[in-house]
């Protein structure tokens, strides 16, 4: 089959990679019908993280091919979608909600699924089937339901975006964006996304953002203070993972409000006493996608939720260096690669 | 009136303070009934945070004495207790629960509370009159709920002690015992102490912990994993405030559990990557005890809890450097001085 290796950071290739088989009978091997490339992929394109000959990818939407012989929740021929981490969902960690934390998870990356075939282990755990078989315009929607939607709305429920509260927006890529409907969906009175692109101000907007903040920085947390008689925001999804955008997190929350961060954290140290004082609810990390899954396939296929939109390039798989380049150079928010 | 000064480090004196009158129409005087030496007051006492002719003291109940105009909740002969942070206990920040952060908080350490009378600030919003005269034996509990219980409860409560919940507690001074007993209050199915000190598990085991952990640091992690299934406790209360103690919170709390951490944090720094990786939810900070003042007056005033019994050495207030000195040197958890 054909799948995206990353040879070393910025040198990306479309090869031929061996046929996924069975290798636990707990596992499915699916044909995808969609994968993309996500913000995560640009830290070892960007050197930030190693890369050597590194199969890539960990979102994935398409139909189960085979199952092992312990799976009983899929059928083969199932319109499925998973999330990035695979899980039993069945020990306890899984069953307190944080399947990204399974005690038998298995890192999606590793596998990648930038391809035409992909091995899911733990396939009950994992995967969710669609009601049905889904027509063409919902396989974005689905897709982003596997990382950046699915995180997105963690980061909502983490910051406990609900009614009454407002709710500010650190990052306005994919995640970012998505976090903003999710607010939404979960019934925030005020939504503050902090973007200064036209674009994505636009897309904010389109998925519930009330205010937009220009600033960052303590000047962008002057002004969400400004906006909330002085006291910040009830909640704060953070979804960068800089320290600036950490610290702005922390800064533009109440005392006693909460910080849902799913920006994967590079370099970044927090201050013990600036934290302490702050009084806030800090919550984040590998976003439990499994534990949305369920709902999230609901909302899209009743088309409540448009999250596919956030894709606003779509290439073919061979073409996937070129969707690197494209989000790399923020010419593109999310590339879609069909299969 | 006689009031404890701390000159510099380690110069702790009791001399004559002008007596406290009405300042603001919102204030009221008491005449304490008792006070104490904090923890907390040892970072200046050992050179860790500036001193210089501070009053000390942020811990009292007592009598009104005086009461301003506008003070319309408390009268001249009730028996209060209040916080170690004066509050309104109206705004936002206070209707949230979270009135250690009022937007018109006033510390009390920096009036001083270990003299003869004090001036309480927003007496409204900040104290809570007991059911009645308070026998003499019921005040060590009392003073203790103005801070080291009411920031035990808070911790407990921020690690979602309850049942069916283990709850590790790091740190074995009075506020970490109190976590201990307000873990046991909440329902916690067990309760491990992490104390090397002989006379300090006794007073855990009778606040209700049902294990004790010795080794400290990453042994004490491997010990509290150990005792959970390898999974790591639900909940984790941090009453230390050093490096060691919140990575070894952090680190002992299972993903998707919940660390409180009470210990006023000093030189800790957070790695951001492992602190996202962990999954943890972070929540701390000065403690809103008067959240909890009515439901701990009301426990202690029914017999139901014993906290005053953290209380292990009695002096009176002229003898207050020597009560210093003995929690300096350990010789002692926590000192009352009689007023």
């Amino acid at each position: 089959m054909r799948g995206v290796v990353m040879y070393a950071p910025g040198d990306v290739r479309v090869e031929e990679r061996e046929n996924p088989t069975i290798v636990e009978p707990t596992d499915a091997i699916i044909r995808l019908a969609a994968s993309c490339i996500c913000g995560s992929d640009l830290w070892p394109y960007r050197g930030a993280e190693p890369a050597d000959h590194a199969p890539m990818g960990h979102e994935y939407v398409g139909t189960v091919t085979e199952i092992g012989s312990d799976v009983k929740n899929v059928a083969v021929g199932d319109f499925v979608v998973g999330s990035f981490v695979a899980s039993d969902n069945t020990c306890e960690i899984c069953e307190a909600g944080y399947q990204s934390r399974c005690v038998h998870n298995v890192m999606m990356g590793a596998i990648g699924t930038q391809s035409e075939y992909a091995r899911i282990p733990l396939a009950d755990g994992t995967l969710v089937a669609t009601p049905g078989q889904p027509s063409a315009d919902l396989i974005p929607s689905l897709l982003a339901a596997s990382d950046v939607l699915g995180t997105g709305w963690f980061a909502a429920v983490a910051a406990e975006a609900g009614p009454g509260r407002t709710i500010a927006v650190v990052g306005d890529g994919a995640v970012g964006l998505l976090g903003i409907l999710a607010a939404k969906q979960l019934g925030a009175e005020r939504i503050i996304a902090m973007s200064r692109h036209a674009d994505r101000q636009a897309l904010a907007r389109q998925f519930g953002a009330t205010d937009i903040v220009e600033e960052r920085g303590d000047a962008g947390v002057a002004r969400i203070k400004e906006l909330t008689g002085g006291l910040g925001a009830h909640g704060v999804i953070e979804a960068v993972g800089t320290q600036e955008s950490m610290m702005q997190a922390i800064r533009a929350t109440r005392p006693g409000g909460h910080v849902g961060y799913v920006g994967v954290s590079h370099d970044v140290t927090l201050d013990g006493q600036e934290l302490f004082f702050s009084a806030v609810h800090l919550h984040g990390g590998p976003a439990p996608v499994r534990r949305f899954l369920p709902q999230l396939i609901q909302l899209i296929w009743d088309r409540t939720i448009d999250p596919g939109v956030v894709f606003d390039l779509t290439l073919p798989l061979e073409e996937a260096a070129e969707g690197y380049r494209a989000m790399d150079e923020r010419g593109a928010t999310k590339v879609l690669l069909t299969v």
